[in-house]
């Protein structure tokens, strides 16, 4: 009899497959004394070696197949497997307490996981999950049994497992692997936002796919809804062959406005651009129809690296974007440091409250060091497109000022160096701050444009950590006083002939939109999968009719009412 | 010749007088080989005994001459003292090591006092804190050397440490100290805290200033301006004595003013209330006309205890502060833990970002079994006074709406076992997130008053952790986006009748009080010290012309502009 399961839909799409379980294989040893200690160090060695190959092959793939930033987690997993912290001890243990490989690498990598896993810092806990990860394989070249090597799958399957690790999911190959499911995870997770990358159907989170489902169980994955119905009769399966190909059409249809511009059905135009965080992902933005991007994140260029990014890497990378966007807008906001994203060499004070400390602007202000290598990367590469740069985590207008400085200095040195730069960067903020939006209206009459960070807005406004489940029920898009906000930073704006854009989650949410073309934005800002969907909708929202609604919607008291009225008057 | 150190001043008032170092002696000893474990294990006892029967002493003396917030630290220190998780361990130490107490007391104590220390928590780093503290006292009494003792005291001096702990504070005797001055601390460190509880003269946080003095120098504590002048010239003793005069007289000034209702100068009334956290804190509001309690922090009843307060003792606390205030308004703020509060007991979540997290009313709402015994508590004290009652950390109008609903539910429960209740209790609640700020319109239709919380609410809308030195340049109380929240929050009450007050740091102070007159406050809730002070500064205040300047300031762009604003029009 079918089963229906339950869990949170990570990647749109409907898979009908087998099952394939994906799971990590016993690897138990016994802890056991050994005579020859170079002999166990040169099996160490010869495990870690297969494991390197192995992981430049999966790195070399998802590179190709998926794009530069993920990539960069399998050059911290080779890290891992050439620290001589790490794998030194190891050789040290065999060579003193003369025990057997396999207990010297589960003793040492435990010390260190452990270790890690205790910090209070999110940095240090992937590294952790990393440690983990490499040493699984590691031990099981060492005991010789064979490592889940998901690349290997040749006939259609949904893939199924607790967890996927980045390995696993990189090694995914489209071609076979029609859907996943797993048991942990949320729409953030890691193996969701792979799942996204790929266009893979995926339901996350589901507490028991695992222990639920039998060898050779047939299932469909809706990673629509976030259903998953193991062995469903011949009815279900035609339902859901009938929502595969709805869905499809939906696609084909969305295509269609992959080269139009953005109208809503009363002809007012608006811009959907995407958020980026490498040039890989331009292709991604230019396949969905993206007219620009509205938020290029420049962190990804300082993860995983052991030093600061070299002046001409960064220009390399701007430069890239910019050419291959094509005189489409690009807005890059300047590194932004602190909070949930650490960066090891730059030696950022541990806090008790990170999302209220030294981040972002703060930090660059106070480390020119790294801040003027970054302006000067962005202004020689303004000559190759339309680019715009953006200060991230402004809380007051000194911090402006100060910024914009920075960068005219920078501008003035290379023009004295006869290096061309353009004349037509326009300089903005993000808005993610209350304060900021608060006196929008000062803000407004010195910067040529604002973004509205939606992520970052909410849980300052709510005073709720975003990442924190026990407050999570804050976390309000839609509340009357983010809305408002909202309202504050355009009307303002438009006084000042200024443009204004959003980039957080909320800008391709489809609540969201018509609130925010009653609200009057110019541009909004999304993952580039979302553009098409987004065009569509807009396509049948009246935007005279949204803004008459604006007075009411901006005076009601909770969100539930908000959400019920969109409802109400998009129906 | 005289020399000047500067530091942070901490506690108003002059002090001259020879300088008295509080040092805490010499503790070092040799660990030792011990053949008689039973009489090592006595001298500890009796160690523990004699450390017990004088910090039972303090602890009386503090009561006494400070009040119950403040003894109820030396409560924490006697559970130290009889934790057999603390002292097991040193006497199993003795038994098994066969070592002396000395030895046994610090390395079971230091083992202890890392572990707290190296916890990502403030909680536990306080307990470190007195584990060192007790520890030295009893480590005194081992080795025989006297334990300072600043009761000694029987001439006048001015006390300078390198810090002073809360059982040094709490035993300087008025009469005979006339000041203090530390090495290290801040203006809300505990020994400052406490000198601005005694009224003692107090200059913190001087970095050098033990190592600049010699004994029987003579030193000047300028605690007004946050100076200290060692051996002064005649010149400056007199030019401090007149300004000892001056201040006195301003006292007097101001005293006189003690029992009159508080005007601007041309005649508009506000209200200056005071901030306590016990019963015993009224005496000190009524002493320093205050006109109500503006803010009635209850968290003490909850901490220093190892279960939660009873509902009747609540009720009694509650009851004698209202009965103290003999009809003058009483706000209560019900529970508001978590953030940088927290309480064992109640098994809080470790978080990451703790200020963005499940705190206050987020966490009374779904612990109702600690809420309703709280507002029973409040409800039955209702009858003896005119209390006002206002929930924490509103972020939503449903978060009020439900809490609002137990109170009533809990009104009726009593009423109908026939127990008298006011009808006339206003329920408010404390705008200290943004977004309640923001929609202060919405929330003035379903609330009687707001009382603004500006510690709280500067933090949350500059998105800056007001503990984290770090981005303390970001605590601006003065930035426009500050003021014209709290101009949103004072305008929407006014249009429904309803009355607007302030709890947080910023109604007293003297800069601000000009703006918040402007913007049309009604009710200044400060220390109880500041109140006589605001009520001589509003008689040189003129609230139509501040109101007129409103415009002006809340159109300003930064902090800066602001303050050099509020100078130039109140000279």
């Amino acid at each position: 009899m079918a089963k229906k399961i339950e869990g949170i839909a990570a990647s749109s799409g409907i898979a009908i497959a087998k099952a394939y379980e994906l799971k990590t294989p016993e690897l138990s040893f016994e802890r056991s004394n050994i005579d020859d200690p170079t002999s166990e160090i040169n099996r160490l060695d010869k495990a870690l070696e297969i494991s390197k190959q192995e992981l430049e092959k999966i790195k070399a793939h998802t590179l190709k197949e998926i794009g530069e930033e993920h990539a960069e987690i399998f050059s911290a997993h080779l890290l891992v497997l050439s620290d001589p912290e790490l794998i030194g001890p190891m050789k040290d243990k065999i060579n003193e307490e003369k025990i057997n490989a396999e207990a010297a690498l589960d003793e040492v990598a435990t010390m260190f996981i452990e270790m890690f896993k205790a910090m209070d810092n999110e940095y240090m806990r992937e590294r952790a999950a990393d440690i983990q990860d490499v040493t699984k394989r590691v031990m099981s070249h060492l005991l010789g049994v064979t490592f889940p090597d998901p690349a290997l799958i040749d006939e259609q399957v949904v893939v199924i497992a607790e967890d996927l690790t980045p390995s696993d999911t990189a090694q995914l190959n489209r071609e076979f692997v029609k859907g996943f499911a797993t048991d942990i995870g949320g729409r953030t997770s890691h193996s969701a936002i792979m799942a996204r990358s790929l266009e893979i159907p995926a339901v996350v989170g589901t507490k028991n796919i695992t222990s639920s489902v039998q060898k050779d169980d047939v299932i469909i994955v809706d990673g629509l809804d976030g259903n998953i119905i193991i062995n469903p009769s011949e009815e279900e399966i035609q339902a859901y062959k009938q929502k595969q190909a709805d869905f499809a059409k939906k696609q084909e249809e969305w295509a269609k406005l992959k080269d139009e511009p953005s109208f809503t059905k009363d002809g007012e135009q608006v811009e959907l651009a995407a958020n980026i965080g490498t040039p890989e992902d331009v292709e991604g933005v230019l396949n969905n129809g993206g007219e620009g991007v509205g938020l290029y994140r420049t962190e990804f260029l300082y993860m995983g690296k052991s030093e600061l990014p070299s002046e001409d890497e960064q220009f390399d990378a701007y430069k890239t974007v910019l050419e291959k966007m094509k005189g489409k807008p690009v807005v890059v906001r300047t590194l932004d440091v602190g909070g949930d994203k650490e960066i090891s060499y730059l030696d950022l004070p541990k806090e008790l409250n990170p999302f209220l400390g030294y981040r972002a602007i703060r930090f660059c202000l106070e480390n020119e060091h790294v801040f003027r290598p970054q302006l000067r990367a962005l202004l020689r590469a303004s000559a190759y497109g339309n680019l715009k740069i953006m200060f991230p985590m402004i809380a007051t207008i000194e911090e402006f000022r100060q910024a914009k400085a920075l960068l005219m200095e920078e501008k003035d040195s290379l023009k004295n160096d006869g290096i061309e730069v353009s004349d037509d960067i326009e300089i903005g903020i993000m808005v993610e701050i209350p304060s900021t939006a608060v006196i929008a209206k000062q803000f407004a009459k010195e910067v040529d444009f604002f973004s509205i960070g939606t992520n970052d807005l909410i849980q300052y406004t709510m005073a709720a950590d975003r990442m924190n489940e026990q407050v999570s029920y804050l976390y309000q898009p839609y509340n009357p006083a983010i809305l408002n906000l909202i309202n504050t930073v355009i009307e303002a704006a438009h006084a000042e002939d200024k443009w204004v854009g959003m980039c957080g989650e909320m800008a391709g949410d489809s609540i969201a939109i018509p609130l925010l073309v009653g609200l009057g934005l110019d541009e909004f800002s999304m993952s580039a999968t979302s553009i098409l969907p987004a065009r569509t909708q807009l396509l049948s929202l009246n935007k005279k009719e949204l803004v008459k609604a604006k007075e009411q919607f901006l005076a009601m008291s909770t969100s539930e009412e908000v959400v019920a009225f969109v409802k109400e008057i998009t129906e």
